[in-house]
Order: C-alpha cells, then sequence, then structure tokens
C-alpha cells in the first residue's frame, strides 16, 4: 500500500542542495548513481508514492530484455537492482510531490517549488521525467470530481477515517486490492461495508494479498461487483451511491459514504511545459555532449528530451544521465580537474562506494 | 588455455554477411545485440582467443560498479551475461585473427579480409575496438624475436610439440600456469623438465590450477625460479638459454629447448588506424547520432571511437552501439518501416529473442 500523502510539507527555509533530480524512473535513479560518482551530491522529487517510475506503474511484472547484461529482468527487478546500486549516496527522495515552480537566480542556481510546499535552492536540475508526471487516473462521472478529498478519494491515504463507514473501491491492481484488505480487516478503522467494483473477477496482487482477498470474500466482509461505474448519486452536496452497470446487463446503485478510485496512474507532461525550455513536439530540446537543455544548469535525460537521433529507450537514458552528471561535477565544483576515474581501479571512487580495500579484487 | 591459434584459415569464397563487428569486448558484444533486435544477422572478429575483450583482459576478476543495474560484477560475470544475452542472434565468431584489409565497392558494401585469411562482403561495418587490438606482451631480449616461432612461442599453441624437450614458461597468470601444468602432466607429451620464471612466487589462476600447480611443484616437475629475464644464450642458429637475474640476486641461466613467454595481452590500436578514416588523437571520428565514422557504413562504438562529450565508459559505448544498430538496421532494410519497438511489448521482438509467448508476463 503507498505510504501515506502529505499534501503540504511546509519548509520555511529552502534547503541549499547541489542537485535535484526529477523523477524517480530508471534513468533518474542512475542519474543518482552517475551524479554520486561526481561527488554530487542530490535529492529526488517524483510524484508517485515510491521510486520506479513508469518501470514499475506499467511493466512491473512484465519482463525486460533488452538492459545491457541483464538478459531478463521484470521492470520491478530492474528498479530494486538500481536502487541498490544507489544506497551508497544516500540520495533523499521527496515522494507524492511535483515540482511546481522554477525560478533562476542571478548566481545562476535555481529556486524550486513543489506542490507540497518543499523549496530548493540548487546549483543544477536533472529533469528525468519520462513520459510525464504520473497523475492519478480517474473516473470520469459527471459531478463526481466535486466530491474529490472529501468522499472521492484516488490513494488510499484517507482509509483509516473510514471506521463504520460504507466504503466502495474501483480498481483491480494491488492497489485496489490492500485497500480493501485494509478496509475489511479487524481493527479499530474497520468499515462497516466494503464493495470493491471492476469489469471481471481479475485482481492483480501478490498471492498472499489475493489469498487474504478471497477469504475476505468468502466471509462476506468484502463484497465484490462485476461491473462498471457509470454515474453518481447525490443527496444535497453530499455523494450518495455509484451507479453502476453490471456484467449480467443489470443496473445497480451501490450506497456509499466514501468513494476509492484506484486505477493506477497514467503519464501527464505536466508543469515541466511551463518551465519556458525548448521544446519540439513536447519534448525537451538538449545536446548530446552534456545533455543540458536551452537553460544553462538544466538537464533533461531519458524518455522527456529530444535529440538527433534519440530513441525512447532505457540503455540510452542511462548514457545521457552519465554525460550530464560529468557536466553537472564542472558546474558543481568549477575549479576540479580529475581525470575519467574507473570504479574497477579509483580508490577515490571505491571510497564513495564504501567498498572496502580488501573487496577491491575478487576472484568471481 | 587458449584454444590453438589458426594462421592461415583460407575461404575462397567471400562470405555475405550484413554486418560485421570488430572487436568482442562487452561493448561489441552488445553490438550483436542491438543489431540482432534490427533482424540485421552479424558476424564478429577478434584477435583474442575468446570474447570478452578488455574486459577479461585487464579485469576479469576484478570488480565493476558502474554497469547500470548492476551494482558488482567482474569482468568475466560481465561477459557471461552479454553472451547469454546475445544467444538467440547466434552470431558467427572469428577469433584469433584481425581485420587486414578493407575495400568499399562500387555498391557501398566492403570486401573485408582477416589475418587468417578469411574474406567477407558486409553491407555495414561496426567497428568496436576498444582500445585497440591485443597482442601478446613481449619479452624485449637482445636477439630474441629471431627465434619466434621455432623456439619462442608467445601463446600455448605448439605446446604438444615439445615431448621430451626442456620448456622454460615466463609468466604469472592463467595462460602461464596452464601451460606449465599441460608441459609436466603425464602422457605421451610429456617435457622433460619444467621451469617457469616470474619476479615472484605469486601465481594467478583458479584454485584447482593453483592446485595442481603446488603438487606438480612438490613433485619436482614443475621448478619454480623467482626471477627476471635478462637476456639469451645461443649457439649458431639455436636458442639454447635464458639468463635470468634472479630475486635472490644471483644469476642463472636456464638451459632451454622451447621458450613460451605467456605474459597476457596489451592492446595496439593496430591496422584500423590504415583504414583511412578520420581520426582524432587515434580515434575515430563519429557522429552523435548514428555513430558512423567519416565513411558511410562503417560505424565505430565503444572507446575507440570520439565526439564531443566523449567519455571511456563501457555504459557509454552500450548507447552508441544501440544507435548504431538503428542506423545499420536502416541501411541493411532502407525499404522497413518500423515504429520503436520494445523487448517488453513486441511479439516481433519475442519471436526474435525466443521468447515464448507464455513467458511474455511473469510475477518477478
Amino acid at each position: 500500500m503507498p505510504s501515506s500523502a502529505q499534501p503540504v510539507e511546509a519548509s520555511v527555509q529552502p534547503m541549499e542542495i547541489d542537485a535535484l533530480v526529477v523523477g524517480a524512473g530508471p534513468v533518474g535513479l542512475f542519474q543518482v548513481f552517475e551524479l554520486g560518482l561526481q561527488e554530487v551530491r542530490c535529492h529526488v522529487v517524483d510524484t508517485l508514492p515510491h521510486a520506479g517510475g513508469q518501470c514499475l506503474e506499467l511493466y512491473a511484472d512484465k519482463p525486460i530484455y533488452d538492459i545491457p547484461a541483464l538478459p531478463l529482468a521484470s521492470g520491478r527487478e530492474l528498479v530494486e537492482k538500481l536502487l541498490k546500486q544507489i544506497e551508497p549516496f544516500g540520495a533523499e527522495f521527496h515522494l507524492e510531490q511535483q515540482v511546481t515552480g522554477v525560478a533562476t537566480r542571478a548566481d545562476g542556481r535555481f529556486d524550486i517549488e513543489t506542490s507540497a510546499g518543499r523549496r530548493f535552492t540548487s546549483k543544477a536540475i536533472v529533469i528525468a521525467g519520462g513520459v510525464g508526471s504520473f497523475q492519478p487516473r480517474r473516473l470520469k462521472l459527471e459531478g463526481l470530481d466535486a466530491h474529490r478529498g472529501t468522499q472521492l478519494f484516488e490513494h488510499a491515504a484517507a482509509l483509516h477515517e473510514q471506521t463504520g463507514k460504507r466504503v466502495v473501491i474501483v480498481g483491480n491492481g494491488e492497489a485496489a486490492v490492500a485497500a480493501a484488505i485494509a478496509a475489511a480487516a479487524d481493527g479499530a478503522s474497520r468499515a462497516a461495508s466494503v464493495v470493491l467494483v471492476h469489469r471481471r473477477d481479475d485482481f492483480t496482487a501478490g498471492e498472499p494479498m489475493l489469498q487474504r482477498l478471497r477469504s475476505l470474500r468468502a466471509e462476506g466482509r468484502i463484497e465484490f461487483v462485476a461491473g462498471q461505474a457509470e454515474g453518481i448519486e447525490e443527496a444535497g452536496d453530499a455523494l450518495t451511491g455509484l451507479r453502476l452497470l453490471c456484467s449480467d446487463g443489470s443496473l445497480r446503485t451501490m450506497p456509499l459514504d466514501a468513494l476509492y478510485v484506484l486505477l493506477g496512474w497514467s503519464p501527464r507532461l505536466g508543469p515541466i511545459a511551463e518551465w519556458g525550455l525548448a521544446l519540439e513536439k513536447k519534448q525537451l530540446v538538449v545536446d548530446t555532449a552534456r545533455f543540458e537543455t536551452s537553460t544553462p544548469g538544466i538537464h533533461a535525460v531519458g524518455d522527456v528530451n529530444t535529440y538527433p537521433g534519440k530513441r525512447k529507450l532505457i540503455v540510452c537514458g542511462f548514457h545521457e544521465a552519465t554525460l550530464a552528471a560529468f557536466a553537472i561535477g564542472e558546474r558543481v565544483f568549477p575549479d576540479r580537474a580529475l581525470p575519467l576515474l574507473y570504479t574497477t581501479t579509483s580508490t577515490r571512487l571505491h571510497a564513495l562506494l564504501g567498498v572496502a580495500p580488501h573487496l577491491q579484487s575478487f576472484n568471481g
């Protein structure tokens, strides 16, 4: 289950940082690694409640075959490996928020603000925005939007407030299943009734969670209804029911106090389009030596950028992140002159990676 | 022990192929993979007796930390993973030979010849030459070169011809250890005596091989001498001894019939410099959209190339190989128009990878 959303996370003073990575997908994560090798400590912002981006949202359990030297990995495994790889660098993640404003200072640094009220002053920014920032997928029903935040929720955060209430959950993924189980489970915050709605009786989640769902359905504590939402019913300002076209052709209205729409996330380019950076077909234009946008100090890597020859492949994003890191290293440490160091031989890089000298050679 | 060299491998008719990859290091191997996804079948030429290039010669047992999503791998492990990844494409390897001549035909194809007499006619060439082609490291002693091929050998190939002879082996790596064991072992081709020479009593090989060495030394069938070669002794045209400055300061001459210098391999740019391609500081100049040299149809990827922003890192070579493969795909199939396909979703790529449909989704 995603961690709870923090809509406002006030910070009076902006944090002074070296680099901000916008996007925690695979390329954003490898960006953290390459910045780490350049001794640039960075922070990461992402709209999702977890790292992994598109890779987890769209193909967590699907196979990827074209990551070099990784003949087969699921999206989830790829993200896990990258998270392990960046561990030595202790990057701080700011999740469930997006960058809402960027302003360039006279000294070339950037003032940045997020939707959660977090503020940064950073020497560099890397947009690893993938196909765009992920927004919760919405149910498009007339009048429904007016109930957002009071009776309509698109994340599982306020679930513990539904004690004794009638809860309807729409969705068939892990988030929907987990929310149904949490609402129906024994405990102080148990809902009065839990209805799970999806077109088909077909749920995607880990086997232990699916087993728990089956047993709660057998006990009658979770009701499953096969159908599609068609409309809402209201009484005054209150949302009172969800009208369903059931799979057997019948119409049915589910009375409710709270509606959870947990249909996953879909990407939108979002506010980045308003940053004033050069765009070409909604992609950020970059050079191929530094992967820098039209604003010096703001780089773009991965699916969000474009340049002659660009292919939207993760392997290309890894290269882009690498060269962007060198450019940012030069920006953050203008007086430093380092030769190209190799992780195999450089004691400086070994220290950064936290690798003890006796581990520097092994018989594989 | 390396497989035996084949100095002349005559082929009357040139093989007609789509692409030749020159260099079987990690980037050359991933080039095979990316060409495979483009449905371009290729052949690979390398001077070494095995795939892996620099990665195996220089850091087979050393750790690499900066391959994306591979937090730690030895050079050997990296090569093994890449070899597994390219298995579906069945590329043919032509080892222990280098490209000696390239000529462009009127139709844009290339006539290629290797030092082993192999001939190809290819639509495209990718030079994945790394730091250059590896040549056996030589012992620089006055007069020694004259005995090459008769009494001096820099590979273990002619070892079986030394039955009953006095063999001196210089080196401390796996090749030297394996040669000493092979020459001293029971069997029809056992040498009369085997002397192993290295500065220090310190050998690098797998533990079973080191154990075998210890027991053959204990039995007196291999003599170890700690010292450095200083000169040779001759009688007429024959090489009769190797003069050593021993580690205890004494001088000693080891009488011999055959001298094996097995000190590993070192890279040289080699004949590629003579192909007439634009060079900059001994690197092949390429563009960053197709990674093509000054000759259309000849690409260069990995450490051998240069362009603005170039860093000699494997991760960059992987990207270069990817974009080169797209360009070669267009050259080989000029009338084909394909959208960008993803290994996660494309049934066309699944067929190429030999992945059965039921394997296309799994819970990782």
